[in-house]
This record gives C-alpha cells, sequence and structure tokens, in this order.
C-alpha cells in the first residue's frame, strides 16, 4: 500500500458500492420543506408541538443546553431524575435510566445484562435474527455466548434455552423495523419463563403507538413490571425528542447505573431533550386517542396497497412496508413520491438483513384523511412495475 | 436457577460491589445548585452562555424537539450540515459528520475504518491502552485483528505495525480522561506514515482547549486536514451541549454515511442540541482567550497541588487529576469538598484502567481567581493522609 493513501481503499470500495446501487447521500431538508412526512418516526407528531418545543427551550434556559458531564459526574439534573420517574410510571415499570440515545441504552441494556460480572458467569443471548442493529451490536459487544434464532419464533427460542444450563437473555425488538411486525411477546415470555430465563424487548416502535394509551407493546403484552422483563425505549420516535430508557426491576435498573459502559462514560442526555420528552409525555398522557389514529392510518395504509396487489406486511404499529423489485426500483419509487409531494422511506442493503428492499412509510397522528388518501395515490400511482 | 428470579445473580453482585466500596449513586442536582463545579467538562462555561442556550430555544422552535429520523431518512437537516460545515472549518478538515452522541462517532469511526468491508480486508488495529471506553467498545464490535500498546508509547505503536503486512489504524485519544495527559501525537503519526497507517485520535478534551483559539490538540500537532488523519470530537464538553462528531477527508466521511452503523440506525442529534454548539463554536471564535484561560487555570490548580506534596500528573489541558490511597478515600475527599461548597469528580474501579483511584478536577474558563484559589485551598485543606 502507498505510504500516503492510508485511506486510499475506501475508493475503490466507494466503486463497487456506487455500481451496486447502495451508496447513501445525506439530503438535509429546511426548516419549512413542503413536503409531507411519511418518513420519520415522530409517530403522534409531537415534535413540533408547541407544549413540547416550548418545554425544550424553557429546559435548556434553565438547565443549559447540555448535561456537563457523565450521568454519575454531574449530568444528572433533577430534570432526568422526573423523566425517568414519568416515563417508568407511564409505561408500568418500577424504574427508569435515560441514556443519549436509544442505540446507547441497547448496548447497555445488553452488554450490562449478559455479563459476565464479576463472579457471574456470562448468560446466553438468544436473539432474534431481524432485531435492531443496536441489538446486535450489543450481543456483538456482550462476552458472552451467542443464539441467533430465527424471525418470531417462539419455539426456537425455546429450544435454544433448553440446550443451554446457565442463565439466559433473550432479546427481541416489539415491532421490528423493517417491516412494522410485532413480536409474539407473550410466548417468547413464556419460553424464557419455563427456563427461567429473563427477557429484554426493545420497545422503540410501540411507545406511544401500542397498548393502553401507548403505553407500548410490553404493557400490553402484560409484561410491564415483571420481574423478568426488561424493556428499552427511544425518547426520539413518539416522544419526538432524542434519547433513549431502559425500563424494568429496581435492581436491574440499579445494576445498569453502576455496570452499564454506555451509561458511565456518555455525557447525559441534554436538559432540551429530557424537558421534550417530558412535555410529549404529558400530551400523550391527555390525548390518548393519538395512538389508536396512527394504527388507524397504517391499517388504512395498508389497505389501499393490498388492495392495489402491492407484498405488504399487515402493520402491527405505524410503520408500513411494501416490497420493491430492486434496490434501483425502490430508490426511484421513492424520489417520485417525493417528487409527488411525499417523503416516503427507502429500505435497501445493507439496511435490511434479508436483502429485498422496500418502500417504507410510517404513519403519524397529525395527518388528516385527505392527507393520507393524497399519499396512498400517489404511492400507487408511481409503483414500479412488478 | 428458580424459574421466578431470572435477575437473582444482581443481588448478590451487588453486595459484592457495595462491599468493595465499587457501586454508584445518581446524584440528581438542582438547576440552582450552590456548589462551585469542578467536576463538569463545560470547560468553556458556555453551557449556561445565553448565546448558546438561546440558539437551542431557537432550534427546537425552528426545527422541533427532535429529527424524527435517522440521518439517511430525516434526521438531516440545513442546520446539521451547517453544524458540519462549521466544525471542520474550525478545526481545520475537509469534512465532518455529527452524532447523537461522542460515544456512537466513536464506534462509528473505528467500526467502519477497521473494516472489513465487501471486498476490502480488515485493518490491524492499534489502541493505546489508557483509551477511553467509547474507543475500547469500537474495537470490540469491529471485526479486525487488535494490539492493545502501553501508553502513550509511540514506539510501541511501531513496533505493532511493523509486525503487520496489511492496512492498520492506530487509535488513541488526544488528552486521556483520567489524568489529563496529552498523547504524543506527532511522534504517533510519523509512526503510523512510516506504515502506511491510518491514525484515529479522540480530541474529546482538546477541542476549545488545545490549539491555536481551541482548534484541538490535532490542530497543534499539524496533523488536521491530512490525508491520513481522521479526529472524533465532542459537542458535549468545550461546546456546552451534546453529540459527537467525526472530522477527516471528505472520501472518509462519505464513507460513514454509508457504512458506519451507530450513524445509519440511530436518530440524528436534536437540532436544540445541533443549535447550541453551533453558538458555542460561534462564541468561541469571538472569544479564543477562554481556551487559554483554562489551561491557566488547570495549571495552577496542578501548582498548588504538588506544593501540597499530592500525587499529581502535569495536566496537559483541562483535567487535573490527583491520586488517592483507597476508593474510599477518594469518595470521602470528594465528599468533604462538597461539603465545602466544590463539586469535583471522583475516579475509582471499574472506570480507571490501573485501578487507581483519583480526585479528579477540571479547570472551566469561567471561573474567577477568586474561586480557583478557594477551590484548591478546600481540597487541600480536606486531603486524605497519605
Amino acid at each position: 500500500m502507498p505510504q500516503d493513501d492510508a485511506f486510499g481503499w475506501i475508493d475503490a470500495h466507494h466503486e463497487r458500492r456506487l455500481a451496486a446501487g447502495l451508496v447513501r447521500t445525506l439530503r438535509p431538508r429546511s426548516a419549512d420543506a413542503p413536503l409531507v412526512d411519511l418518513a420519520g418516526n415522530d409517530y403522534l407528531g409531537l415534535t413540533r408541538h408547541p407544549e413540547v418545543t416550548e418545554a425544550a427551550a424553557a429546559a435548556a434556559r434553565e438547565w443549559g443546553a447540555g448535561a456537563t458531564g457523565s450521568r454519575l459526574v454531574t449530568g444528572s439534573t433533577a430534570l432526568h431524575a422526573r423523566l425517568e420517574a414519568e416515563l417508568a410510571a407511564f409505561c408500568g415499570f418500577e424504574a427508569a435510566l435515560v441514556f443519549s440515545s436509544g442505540y446507547t441504552a441497547n448496548l447497555a441494556a445488553v452488554t450490562a445484562l449478559a455479563g459476565p460480572a464479576g463472579g457471574v458467569d456470562g448468560a446466553l443471548l438468544v436473539s432474534d435474527e431481524g432485531n435492531h442493529a443496536s441489538l446486535i451490536d450489543g450481543c456483538r459487544l456482550a462476552r458472552a455466548e451467542k443464539a441467533i434464532v430465527p424471525h418470531a419464533d417462539p419455539d426456537a427460542v425455546r429450544k435454544a434455552l433448553a440446550a443451554h444450563a446457565g442463565r439466559a437473555l433473550a432479546v427481541t425488538d416489539s415491532v421490528f423495523s423493517v417491516d412494522g411486525d410485532a413480536a409474539p411477546l407473550t410466548a417468547l415470555a413464556a419460553a424464557c419463563r419455563e427456563h427461567g430465563a429473563a427477557l429484554l424487548v426493545d420497545d422503540a416502535h410501540g411507545l406511544g403507538v401500542l397498548g393502553e394509551g401507548g403505553r407500548g407493546a410490553v404493557h400490553a403484552a402484560g409484561l410491564a413490571g415483571a420481574p423478568d422483563v426488561v424493556a428499552t425505549v427511544t425518547l426520539s420516535k413518539s416522544l419526538g425528542s432524542q434519547g433513549g430508557a431502559v425500563l424494568g426491576p429496581a435492581r436491574v435498573i440499579r445494576h445498569l447505573v453502576s455496570n452499564a459502559r454506555t451509561f458511565i462514560f456518555d455525557t447525559g442526555l441534554a436538559p432540551a431533550a429530557a424537558g421534550a420528552a417530558l412535555a410529549a409525555l404529558a400530551v400523550l398522557r391527555r390525548e390518548p386517542q393519538r395512538a389508536a389514529r396512527v394504527r388507524e392510518i397504517a391499517a388504512g395504509l395498508h389497505g389501499r396497497f393490498v388492495a392495489a396487489g402491492f407484498e405488504a406486511v399487515r402493520p402491527d404499529a405505524a410503520v408500513v412496508s411494501v416490497r420493491a423489485p430492486s434496490p434501483e426500483a425502490a430508490v426511484r419509487w421513492a424520489a417520485d413520491c417525493r417528487e409527488a409531494g411525499f417523503a416516503v422511506g427507502c429500505f435497501r442493503p445493507p439496511s435490511v438483513p434479508d436483502g429485498i428492499s422496500r418502500l417504507r412509510l410510517t404513519a403519524r397522528a397529525d395527518l388528516s384523511d385527505a392527507q393520507v388518501t393524497a399519499a396512498a395515490d400517489a404511492i400507487v400511482r408511481t409503483a414500479p412495475a412488478a
């Protein structure tokens, strides 16, 4: 390798990815973009809600723009403590711990609960093959044995647990990000309990959308507050802010405080983000119908797509996924929708575990019926030939 | 294991850690805490600067409380693009990419540059044993060969590189978080160039403190903008906000956009945090003397401690570290300082790689001489017997 070109390999890699249609480019949006957004994760339409943005502004003024340090040093404010208490109470858990992102919350939960931890053997990690990247990276980081099991398959989890003698932790998304389908949480919890294993559920796409008043998929499954169940959530989807949280028994949360590297060694969540999430929770408590509205819109979009002959998974929450014949076709389809005034997501390799490209739509509680109809019209009209 | 106690192991683990004095508890602070802060990382005193907090408030109002999605979907705003351009220009790099935290920025840089990436072999990672947890976790996550080398030892890096045939990436903090000592960047870069290796520097504690007008340690070493050097920085220390960034050649940044998992699969940084960091950069450009003031205060504290007979490493930036005889003594010392009105950090196992407990102080540009003197008086007065 030439000594003056340590990153020369990147160009060759880039050319190959470009030829395969796999290169991404950023497309910064303006503050007043005229597109109707069916691509973001602001499911409840709260990120621009005046109560939420004013709470962000007020928190920055009262507490400063940053947390100033690790949560263990100077980065814990009374605002963080209040958010943790509110999140735990709303979702039905004993305690909660807030992180700077959902990604770091998942890394923390998986690694700290998998161990090994001074004198305690590592757990077997049983992980759904469709899990989010942050859970996968948590499993990779954990110094523990792993079993990757077929998607949404409680029997496979049961078999993996039965073949293992020590402690174990099953790990799953509640709603899978790519296709929007839900995990069989009740059956997974039963499989875990048969074998004394713990269950960790990433409820990023469930909070605000599923369960009574948007309390999430874990709450809907009757598992919130169970002694053997831990959930993670994000503050950046339904709650319109930034950050993540782990919810669980108090002893689990206490364990994370002293043992989770992405908690101990990361700066605490910015006060503005904590304040915004608290305000969004308050709106959701007052207007629980937002959760039902999201689900109604997602179901309506799916109905239109099935009628149009698309291959679309029945949505269990806010994500509606439609298959495209190729990465190129997906990119073109999304561009045509954008041209028509609608921002839609486009998932393609390597962001999709099965290599299948998709148009990915997200329902938003504050869309009007007319907007939803117009969006569906545009998506159907611009569809590529099958 | 009893089937109803999947987390029972946590209690036994907790008891052992408690007995060893290693359990942490959160101590949420109030908005008007009367303590003088010598524990946080708000080195320039900007997190409560009115221009910074008003910029956070304005960004939340204009853009919403959250980015609403991955940077690749809806999470890139013109504000993110502006922050990236400003950071790159200020620090002297071709391009920059902003993340939701410094932790995820480091995970991204290490994993995406180590590879392996479609058709490209993985690089050897040569990592200083004193590196920050986020760099260590990046190395653990990377599917690459690793060589952990002694602290701040360019010859050890040279030897590791010489023993390796393929491409390589040396990884180091610029200023080490625990003792506040600086890495020998010039010698490290020379060792890398002899062997065609790339150099990745985490400048989290250098930005705003070292180099001309606070442009950082990489800039000070004349390495900013070099084709074989990548830096990471945090927005949560000198810039008083939240988030992190990777700075480097445009092709490296382009590579991260398409390949770094913690970029692709994380929600974008909240607009309030991006706006606050931009405002802090503007203040730093206008008032470059803040960087010199931090270093002056750190040197002054160190002088007092040496005069008092403490074992303290000469600070190269804002962090001043003083050894304590035991974890318990460190905790008691920090508590006594707090009692006297000064918040100071207390680092102890497992947060310190060498197992030595320390009082850890951070200089802040907006402390008055009288405050610094009073703080040093209190720290000397409450010191444990050696």
